[in-house]
């Protein structure tokens, strides 16, 4: 039942706190890519991407800006940035409560992101995609 | 001098077009991680994230959430899906106006993020470095 980043919200666990306001929370992980890496979450329990407040997700994505721009004005090695976000167990969620992390990037930090990169789907192909996406998208209510 | 994104939203190159409103536009990947694999981004060039108006960075996320749960909804393999910002060279960004991933994913797509991960450094040194970003990020404006 306990979600281990309300714990941390209502501070019953420990956490080194990079920002924080009434709504959003930023703070290190514990088991960082590379120094300085963080987690930005909203205080509210989401646990995925379809359960958070467009708003809320907006602003954590704005406080992500911010821990970027800090990482790159600090003394640690960050000659670059990535933000990334698990939604799902099979896309490596593994706190189900939203979390958008902030990795700072130097050289030879030996991060790579391997997949089969092969496919080159014609633009017909692209645009049969789109379509049915565009037609979803157009279903929801524009945050 | 010609961005590759800039020309899309100029509608001067073709884009198989997921999304669009008068600040931002999203479309499928040429080179696509997974069918759907889709890029927003703001229609206003910002080479970065650091270029990049976080009022603009926030509606940026809120259309990823939108086209993550189309791309849920979708007859694509979708289980799950990964947000990805790649900010300077050495964290992969290849285009420089800023754009936000989108990645469905499934299981069996065989996409694997790799790095040391064994790092664990103790809660000392991790609020040694909060610190150091705490006074960064408490120095510019709140978006």
């Amino acid at each position: 039942m306990s979600c281990v980043f309300c714990e941390i919200v209502a501070g019953r666990s420990p956490a080194s706190v990079v920002y924080a306001d009434e709504e959003i929370l930023a703070f290190l992980d514990v088991r960082p890519m590379n120094p300085g890496h963080t987690l930005v979450i909203p205080r509210v329990h989401a646990a995925g991407l379809g359960d958070l407040d467009p708003r809320l997700g907006g602003r954590t994505f704005q406080v992500a800006q911010q821990v970027a721009g800090a990482l790159r004005a600090s003394d640690l090695r960050c000659d670059g940035v990535n933000l990334f976000l698990a939604d799902g167990e099979v896309a490596f969620q593994e706190v189900f409560h939203a979390h958008l992390h902030v990795v700072p990037r130097f050289t030879g930090d030996g991060l790579r992101i391997a997949i089969d990169w092969s496919a080159r789907p014609d633009r017909a192909e692209l645009d049969r995609i789109a379509a049915g996406l565009r037609s979803a998208t157009a279903g929801g209510p524009t945050p």
